[in-house]
Parts: C-alpha cells; structure tokens; sequence
C-alpha cells in the first residue's frame, strides 16, 4: 500500500492511495479524510484502504487522478504529534563528532542516540528550505523513516516491529553553525534542527519486499546537489540500530502515539566510494585528507533532491529542495 | 474564557467551555468540536466561543453540566503537536547543575535553556504516573505554561504576546537517575522526560486581570506532596525569559504550529521559605545544608498536587497525580 498527501486546504491535507508505478492516485474520504485518521483506527481501516488499493491496480476507479511532475503532495503527515530522530549510522556519528572536534559518545555501540525534532509542520517534499542567514551553516541529511502506531510504553526491540506501520523517507535540515554553541548548553538540539521534509510516498514495509528485514531498509538512498550525485550510500547493513532497535529505546519510559516519526539518522557507509548523505561528513573527509574542508555549506539557490530506487520506481517519490532567503518578520 | 476538554472516546476528546466558578461547562460542537479545531481556527472562531462563556456566565445554557469532583477531564490537548520546554528561573538551573556537579551553562542570563519534550499523549490533570522502576529517580517540575497560535519563524520576543492563546500548568515529570547518562551522550533529554501532565482547566490571558503581565504568570504556585505544602514559590518576578523570550527563542529558526505549549521550566525563587516546586531542589539544598540529601524521589502510591490560586478560585483546577507501579509488556 502507497499512500500520499495532496493539498485541500486543510492543515492535514488529504489522504490518497497511489498505484504501485505512482502514476495514479485516488482520495477515500468515506474510509479516512487524512493520514491520521487512518493511523488512529488503523487495524479497522487499513484493511479498507488496502481494497482500494487493490482496485486501483485492477483498472480505472471513480475519482482517480494522473500524478505528474506538477502534482504538489504535501508532506504524509503535514503535522505529526511526535518526531524522534535517531543516529543509528555510527560511520555518520564518529566522522560528525571529529568535525566538531568532540569525542564519541559513551555507549556508542549499545545505547541509541535520539533527539525529539519539531513535527508541526512538517516541510512539504517540495517545499523550500527557508535559510535566514548562509552563516549558520545549513546542511541536509538523508534518512529513512517509518510511522509508528500506538507502542506501549516499556516496549522491546523484538516486539517492536508490529508498530511500524509505514516506512518513508526525510531531509533532516541541520544548521551546522549552530550546533556547538547550543550543545554547550547541555539540552540537545533545538534551534539548530528547523523543520525537516518528507517525502511525498510512505508505503508499508510489505511494498518493500525483501528489502524491508530486521527492522532496516536494504536499498541505497541516493542524494544530488544541485543535480550532481552526493552520495548513494547503502540504508541497510551499517544501521547499527534498527528502527525496532531504535523504537525500543524512544519508547523506554513513554507511550508513542500513532503517527510518531522515528527517523534513522543519517544514512552513512564506512565505503568513501558510496559518498555522502550530508554536507559536514564529506567536510569531514576533506579535512582528513588535505587539512581543510572544500565543500560549502548550502547556500541560497542550492538544490537538494533525495530518493530511493528499487527496480527502477522511486519508491518513495522525490524530495527535491531549494534553499531560499528567509527574512524575519519585521 | 475557560476552557477544557472531556472524554467522549476520541482521542482528542470534546472541547467544553466553563463558567468563571469553575462549576459549570458545555460543549460547543457546533463551533469546535476539539480545543486543536479551536486554536486552528482561533480568529474567527474564539469570538463565537466566547459568546458561549458570556451566556453561561448569564445563567443556565442549554446541555450545561456540573462541575465536581468526580468530573474527569483529559489533559487540554490530550495530544499537541509540539513540546518546547524552557528553563526560565534561573535558580532552578543553578541548584540543579550543582546537584548533578555540573556547570551553570555559557549564555545563563541571555539563551534559554529549552527542550522538546514529548505532547502525544499528555497525561490528563488526574492521570497516574507510570513508574516502571522507583530507581529511575522521578520528580515532578511544576510548571506554568501557553499555547500558542501559529508563529511565523523569527518572529521577535516584541513580537511573541500576541500569539499566546491560552495559559495552563503542567507536570513536567522527570527521570533524575537517567538524566546523567543521557546528558553525557550530547543530545541532550529523551528517556529521562517521559509524559507530562497538564492542568485541567486552560485559560485566556485576560481572565489572569493585571496577574498576567510582561508574559509572566504573577501569582504563586503551590505544590503539594502528599498533601503537605512542598513549595509556592511566585511565578512571576523570578521568571528570568517571559513567555516572549521563550518563544522567540524556539521560534528562532522554525515556525510553531497552532497549539504548541510552550512551558516555563520549574518555578523557582531564591527564597527558601517559598520551598521548591520539585524534588531535586530540595535534596540540593539539604546537601548543601548537611552534605546529605533526605527527602526521597518520588515512590509508587506517593501523590503530587499542583494548582494556582487568584482571590480564592484555583485557576487551573489541580494536577493530582498518584505514582503507580508500571509493568512492561511481557
């Protein structure tokens, strides 16, 4: 099952189911009017929407719509009640902490590191990153994602898999220049996370096939600048936390509502060849090889696109960025 | 206008407004439906609502119902989409840091300390606090708190007052023996914040009169453990940040989506007659005192009280949160 987001003017937006080659798609209000609405009641829903779905790849349904280029989804879930980010690539975690010259944290290997994002709202796929100021140092990070249904609370990794209702893809805007200062403060990230972007598909873990196993997805996830290829590195051997590992740990002393985005981290691999999902890691390599990093930070104009190919189909669609000016209220 | 929300089975349960005694309430589906509908639409459809609250203020309305102690409301927004917690009295920051022997943070005066926090679900005003093990070190922070309309990104501390809908108290409960750890991982507050609860009653700023000013609460709030006076230190002159440096602060980089609570951090004075509005404090100062802590976190069975009180009326109705013993599933 796809489904996706298309704009009604309404905060949520509108549920749609999409065929498998994502050329078509068609609304169910009579099941559920948005995303949330399906994952509050989703054992009874699901089933439902899954007809539907069945339908669409039989033939022409009632209602159906051709998705182009210039079809604009918002994000899935355009607010969500929950957004926990992990940083399950450790290759990702150790280059980023030598370029802020810190060390590795402590339990590295057993003990996640999660930091709770903004959720409302969440960026449109296609929706412009909006950078104040060049300085603070804007970089993306391609990470996979999934949507959880109601965990209960003290839930454990070996359970956890019956949670994950779908699985997607997120740019994780970080402003890198405001990093140091904050974390100084010993509270985690705040104003050096903006809002993140989704991608326009989420889709269960089923659609994926054998790529979906224990808890990872096992396909590359390929990010261009401005139409260059940045990186391609592989989402599947070197998560060292899976998203049951990870959903585990964000749901040690809480509850997760439905709808909670658990996000990877940064899609990182040891293999220089498979490039880079973010900007400060290839810094990174830079200094270590020439004692000085070459590649900018974004900047206004700068283009970022990320996605995910299986056989050919995007399986998650395209989020595709531009970093604009933003000016302050005045 | 006094607000709150009544269980009917959805997850969002039904907005009622309440009279000025706190003694009557009605629902007002045919407005809003749900305390979220309300904020989302909050200019056009506030005005309709507070119509509602001047008729029962002018006598029996239609579907109104009695107050009492057996009422049960869910939490405001039993599920917001956004947490943003601050720390804005800065003796609870220097009494804290001291007792984990850490360093009052670079910026103490001038950055607000502020972390996301979990909103789905908030433990409504008399909900239990799920304490799978006494060992983890929970406390409870009484908290004064706002809701907010949505506020563009950037917007200016000058700026923040007239996105503050609603006032409210929260229980930021806390996990003290996990917070060292998570801390030294550099991400700052996760397993260590679970669920928080919020009070049962929300309230416009204006029915606060001349105790809401320069974005401060000005009027004492007490804490009760179990039944005994813990502390009622003033919310108001100590409040380092008001409500308006908070929110610019989160707003810094990032817009904030209608009903984000924005809460206050752990009411704090100097004075030590006001005593504390949470645990750790007090074994901070009884160490300091005779090198020693006394008074235990918080055990299953032990019960917390919080609330406000303006010329005999408890603003807010009270949080009162018995701690019970959690069972992880099986």
């Amino acid at each position: 099952m796809i489904l996706a987001t298309r704009p009604n003017g309404t905060r949520d937006g509108e549920l749609v189911v999409v065929s498998s080659d994502r050329a078509r798609a068609v609304a169910v209000p009579a099941i559920a009017p948005t995303l949330q609405a399906l994952l509050d009641d989703w054992d009874t829903l699901a089933p439902r929407v899954e007809e539907v779905s069945r339908a669409l790849a039989g033939g022409l349904v009632a209602g159906e719509f051709a998705i182009d280029d210039d079809t604009r989804f918002l994000a899935p879930l355009p607010r969500a009640h929950g957004f926990a980010d992990g940083s399950a690539y450790i290759n990702h975690i150790v280059l980023v902490r030598k370029a802020r010259g810190a060390e590795p944290p402590p339990g590295l290997e057993t003990d996640p590191l999660v930091y709770q994002g903004t959720s409302d709202p969440f960026l449109a796929p296609s929706a412009s990153i909006p950078l104040e100021d060049e300085a603070f140092g804007c970089d993306f990070e391609s990470e996979v994602a999934v949507l959880t249904g109601d965990v209960p609370q003290g839930t454990r990794a070996e359970d956890a898999g019956r949670f994950i209702r779908l699985v997607l893809l997120l740019n994780d805007v970080t402003l890198r220049e405001l990093i140091p200062p904050e974390l100084a403060k010993g509270f985690g990230f705040f104003v050096s996370k903006p809002q993140s972007a989704l991608s326009p598909f989420v889709v269960t873990p089923s659609e994926l096939g054998d790529a979906w196993r224990d808890g990872r997805v096992h396909l590359p996830l390929e990010t261009r600048l401005n139409g260059e290829l940045f990186g391609d590195p592989h989402a599947g051997p070197e998560m060292h936390f899976s998203f049951h590992d990870l959903i585990a740990h964000v749901a040690r002393t809480r509850p997760l509502g439905a709808g909670t985005v658990v996000g990877s981290g940064t899609v990182s691999n040891v293999d220089r060849a498979r490039g880079s999902s973010c900007i400060v890691e290839r810094r990174m390599l830079e200094i270590l090889d020439g004692g000085q990093p070459k590649t900018p930070y974004l900047r206004h104009g700068d283009r970022v696109t990320i996605e995910m190919r299986q056989g050919g189909v995007s399986v998650f669609g395209r989020i595709d960025q531009r970093v604009v000016k933003y000016e302050r209220p005045a």
